[in-house]
């Protein structure tokens, strides 16, 4: 019998993020009148603890008692050896995945759930609000509201909402409160009802209704919360790839290639970055972020400066985008349905230090009930993005005759997402690719924005 | 930072299941004739390999390396000590839980699945048939069988059919095959349909069916499996309590009171039998099995001879029995709705060696929700039963200002029952309370049937 889990005890967790922004150069976000954004505009939306997060450019930062107590609920994760994947595939590659599935709300997002509820709580802050597409960010808040005590209020995108009320279940039994959006209470909410009464709503017109739920409470005691593209998002997520190694070094081992799928960025980002460092410091790594082939952000849209919601409320950041006002095709991997791209993972793209992929729906589900019948565990359509490109990665292996360890972040678990999969085995899922002619269409966006340079950082 | 979870590596696992037939007296289960059974009379339904191990005396089986394979992919499960609910509660006790939610299907199901496919395989079936009622054990089967290359033909009760989709989109995704019963493809399913076109279906009903097809398939390939009741599906569970033991040891803690939810009876037993092998031999534990007021065998139906199905296909088994006719109100712990109890579980219960203990669905739910609140994980509506135990036992032992050590078994994940805690949580959920009045009309039903003896093993 062959060991399949490395794992750590909970006294061996990091205890330290790993920090990107000290080893690469960023271009700074911009502001409405075009001059980089000072922290102390993010304050009526963020906490000041997380906005010194979010500019830091300390390498390594310590990591909170009581956010580690909370993370080792189901922390560290275990890695583990897909034995019964390289079997099927018969090849001489070895497979590693991180399970970040095992969590509370089944995915990696409480990694930065814990500390942003708890940096909010450390400043007094009693109310958080945010938005959630497909339903594992806002489970993840509320999860993490409801072990400091805070009060969380979701704003759910309508058709999501419908389609999916376990997610809502799921909030509501931690103690949050989701709302479908648009809603009445908000003037964003209110004014996109007024112009369709019956719109599904969108991503963009939810984080609005968070943001202005949290800027407009007289007390100052709510603020906000985003479950991706952000530095201090990107960090707290870098407790994955860290484990990780750790666990490698436990097994004698170390990956030759490292694959995360990709839609804000946060998932990869976590698996990733500690090895983007030992790749700067002369590691021969391929590193692999796996996006949609119906979103493509970092495979084909430009590197311009963009805003992060639909709405343009956020300010401009330096990011591969398809352009704010792009609505990415009903993809079911609802978390890869992001017109832009974290400006860390963008920066690091741009660098060469990762090398973008991108593959079909059908492709990403075929992967998934491989998966699921040969390691057990039914990912989350998310998570099947990177096993079709790990399926490829290991037939190559095969066909080279080398034996290459591959390492990918299994992100979540597909077990509120399990009619999708139905319609993958019956046959009614289809393929959505961006054509030239789309992608020109929303490249039209950028022609009056002010452009970020091409820094290189070495 | 305390320490959270006790693990064992995938070494230590037990090698060896323990078997209580070794130490407790049974009474036989009779044939139609009111004979004792003989094991070939049950060739036609099980395949002899686990027919000798359901009439096996030896108090310990040895467990197959491809056995244990395929349990680590989940397994060993981690012992958690619930520091937050200790906190919420501010008791003197320490309370742990095993934590059985971690495997593919989400509970302990295949623990026994697992070993199931594989002796089937090894004897040379090619195809599982089974029922199941709120989809756990379905679930488990389709894995299970996937991991073996067997087919699985699941017959899901209709109603549940219905309103969980999910369940059948998992069996699917494991390649098993999901058909709503009464079905049309076998007699047990036409007649009830002919009787009722509308039927919302019943455990006894797919029983019947998924037997049917078992035995009637004239390649003799095809074989019948069970989830619960049987010995040597208690047999099979004990891992949870071998692990558990080996993990206190680790701790330096051993448990005063073990408790567990039983509808059948293999959650209760997986976790408690290897304890009540130490009560035997002269530990002081106390040994709570926990089931729902609406359906209380334990705790008020008679000790007798009964049928294991409604339909009184099954020999009559000596167990705690509400009568094969009687049906369990609509209680949301599917798991939980059966007129009947495993033969040992009942056992050890009339010789003392377990104090059953009832709970209502709705002190059930309110447990549930304190345990999402504080540990994390939202739990199976059967393993809510156990919990409002637990809390209930943390709170004696606050009165008695003495540090007990409690564990209970975690059975499942609540993930696919997501609805129930939202009507739980809109107060539209009601408690059903056994009458005596019903209990006197299910108790007719043993008028003329043989009593079983009333055996002391000490």
């Amino acid at each position: 019998m062959e060991t399949r889990k490395i794992f750590l005890n909970e006294d061996e967790m990091p205890r330290q993020w790993y920090n990107i922004l000290a080893d690469i150069k960023m271009n700074p976000p911009l502001g409405p009148d075009g001059n980089p954004v000072k922290p102390e505009d993010l304050a009526p939306v963020f906490p000041m603890n997380l906005i010194e997060q979010e500019v830091s450019t300390d390498r390594w930062i310590d990591i909170p008692e009581k956010v580690l107590d909370v993370l080792s609920i189901w922390r560290p994760s275990p890695l583990v050896r897909a034995i019964s994947l390289e079997k099927a595939l018969d090849t001489p590659a070895k497979i590693y995945f991180k399970n970040e599935s095992l969590s509370p709300p089944g995915s990696h997002k409480p990694n930065t759930a814990v500390p942003q509820a708890y940096y909010n709580k450390v400043f007094g802050i009693e109310k958080l609000t945010t938005e959630t597409g497909a339903g594992q960010w806002g489970s993840a808040l509320s999860f993490a509201c409801s072990q400091f005590g805070l009060e969380c209020r979701v704003y759910m995108v309508r058709v999501s909402f419908d389609q999916k009320p376990y997610r809502k279940s799921m909030m509501e039994t931690w103690g949050g409160k989701c709302i479908a959006s648009p809603s009445m209470e908000t003037k964003a909410g209110r004014d996109a009802l007024e112009k369709d009464p019956n719109t599904p709503g969108s991503l963009g017109t939810a984080i609005s209704e968070a943001i202005e739920v949290a800027v407009s409470d007289q007390t100052g005691k709510t603020r906000y919360s985003l479950g991706s593209v952000l530095n201090h998002v990107m960090l707290h997520q870098t407790i994955i790839g860290l484990e990780a190694k750790k666990q490698f070094e436990k097994a004698g081992d170390y990956p030759d290639i490292v694959i995360g799928c990709a839609g804000g960025g946060s998932n990869f980002a976590g698996l990733a970055f500690p090895f983007v460092l030992d790749k700067i410091n002369g590691k021969q790594i391929e590193i692999l972020p796996v996006e949609p082939a119906a979103c493509p952000t970092l495979t084909k849209a430009p590197f311009v400066y963009d805003h992060g919601d639909t709405a343009g409320y956020t300010p401009l950041l330096p990011m591969h985008s398809l352009g704010h006002a792009f609505v990415p095709p009903p993809l079911h991997a609802g978390g890869l349905r992001y017109h832009g791209m974290a400006p860390t993972v963008s920066q690091i793209v741009s660098e060469g230090l990762a090398s973008p992929r991108s593959v079909t729906q059908l492709e990403a589900y075929e992967a998934g009930i491989l998966l699921a019948r040969t390691e057990g565990i039914i990912p989350a359509p998310e998570t099947t993005h990177a096993l079709a490109c790990v399926i490829d990665e290991a037939r190559k292996a095969k066909e080279e005759g080398r034996e290459k360890t591959i390492v990918f972040s299994w992100s979540g678990h597909g077990l509120l997402d399990l009619g999708t999969y139905d319609k993958f085995l019956s046959g009614s899922l289809h393929n959505f690719v961006l054509s030239d002619e789309e992608l020109a269409k929303a490249e039209k966006i950028f022609e009056n924005y002010p452009k970020p340079s091409l820094l290189k950082s070495f």
